[in-house]
């Protein structure tokens, strides 16, 4: 097979661009899909500063590796979340990156501050992905505003998007379904616009991106995932899009021309601010800092009969 | 295992409601569910002569026998469709459980006309289920206006809709997603009620009642849907069904309160009169007899050749 763009001896195929590309032309073409999300939806100008949230994995590190190589000014924002030796492969991965390339990385450690997502899941009861997707929002909105960014960018890519709106639909989450979006402006303000510059590009490009360019990630899934409902979902979508090409690049882009507008009335209004930590909340408390003092409560709690059995 | 509702041995299990059941409760049960949709969605009232569409398959002749059971006043209606064999089998065992039970069944031989679903297939080389599809609407349209009858009930199940309404959500058809429902009430003088009361009961279910209840149909599945792209949808629903029972019919019921409601600025308005047919259209003329005209012309075309090559 050879390259659509050079006629180079082809390595990769993308089979709902029904095209196939060399090395070099695949990088290039994948760096333009990039930049042409981020121009059609007004994601960021070259001018921002761009936080860059990065786990460690192939999505994100080639989304921060893609906008420098595009000329987008980018700090890299890490959490390191406590969730045993992926976690420590995940920060090691990112830590690197960033060194090797002399790009300033912010990182918390959510383990140190003993609000590790394991810690989480077993005082609250709640599951795990849980508790690490409220720490996760939190943590990003709160670390762009405290560094003054206005713009966060994840690497959410195609297969995550068509496996959220696929969960969606399935459940009517009209109020979900009303601002899934490859970027959601701010609407308070200590939020960032958060934008997803890869939703455009498949787990599979974006794979074969983080290979050609090098890119050293942690290739295991988090062990919270395993049996999670969005792989499922992801498997479902594939399993269609192995039989018709373009199925989840369709759901995704037609969702945001036609399906989404409809679900306009369903959008949350602004949300106020948390009396705890003042960054947005629809209740009195944030998400974050309920499930916080809940942790801090059960902590405390737990402690007696703890010290009374060591006794024994 | 035992039957939920009377400790009896369970012959059947029917994991999205976490019940099972023994064979005459079974049978309770599913004729409940039915009468349920009729009255839940005003479908019908027992005063109300109702046509009942039967393709001679297990959903069609499930659906009469449970509105006979019911109490209902039905007469069926048969299209053959001359689908070869296929055809043949469904008319005769429509025909046989008509007789047995002497039922009032009106018949449309459509292979008779010389308007059989092959024929209009290879003149208009149209896929074969499209113009299956267009006929039949158009069949069932007119036999119910040319008969009286004011509602009409077609026999698909909840596997049905919900493979339907995934392949609406995967392309955001929101035309038809602002008019998929087990009601569409008349827009047209000519226009019968449309219902389907088997909406919230599977496939499985089905299966199950018309085995129970000693119903013969045909096995078979169309010969023309192999490979159709309704078919890999309900696979898709039936692997996320295994995995989270409830899943079907949280999609389709969750679609009608919460989803649908969003859609409805995009519903066609009021149709129009086909000029040659008089029956509903959207355009001069309805797509039935556009299909129609074109076999004509065509067939009109093709003849001289034949006879030439007849005459060599």
């Amino acid at each position: 097979m050879k390259c659509k763009r050079c006629r180079a001896k082809a390595e990769v195929q993308v089979r709902h661009h029904n095209a196939a590309f060399c090395r070099p032309c695949f990088i290039l073409v994948f760096q333009r899909q990039v930049q042409r999300s981020i121009e059609k939806h007004r994601m960021f100008t070259a001018q921002e500063e761009i936080l860059v949230a990065v786990s460690g994995g192939k999505d994100s590190l080639a989304l921060w590796d893609a906008l420098i190589e595009l000329g987008y000014r980018t700090t890299g924002l890490h959490l390191a979340l406590g969730i045993g030796e992926y976690s420590h492969v995940s920060t090691t991965k990112t830590v690197d990156f960033a060194h090797r390339r002399h790009l300033r990385l912010i990182t918390v450690d959510l383990e140190a501050q003993g609000l590790a997502v394991p810690t989480l899941a077993r005082f609250t009861k709640r599951p795990a992905c849980a508790t690490c997707g409220t720490t996760k929002r939190h943590e990003f909105d709160r670390m762009a505003f405290e560094n003054g960014f206005k713009v966060l960018a994840t690497g959410h890519n195609l297969d995550d998007e068509a496996a959220r709106l696929l969960g969606n639909v399935l459940h009517w989450q009209v109020h979900y379904l009303a601002k899934q979006s490859p970027v959601l402006e701010s609407t308070h303000e200590r939020l960032a616009r958060k934008v997803k510059p890869l939703y455009r590009v498949t787990e599979y490009e974006t794979a074969v991106y983080a290979f050609f360019r090098g890119i050293d990630y942690v290739v295991d899934e988090c062990p919270n995932s395993v049996g999670a409902t969005q792989l499922m979902y992801k498997d479902t979508l594939n399993r269609l899009e192995a039989v018709m090409p373009g199925t989840k690049l369709t759901f995704v882009r037609d969702f945001l021309t036609s399906g989404q507008p409809a679900f306009s009335a369903a959008a949350d209004g602004a949300p106020q601010s948390c009396d705890a930590c003042g960054m947005p909340s629809f209740g009195t408390l944030c998400s974050y800092c309920r499930l916080r003092r809940e942790v801090e409560t059960k902590q405390l709690m737990w402690q007696p009969p703890r010290a009374a059995s060591d006794g024994r």
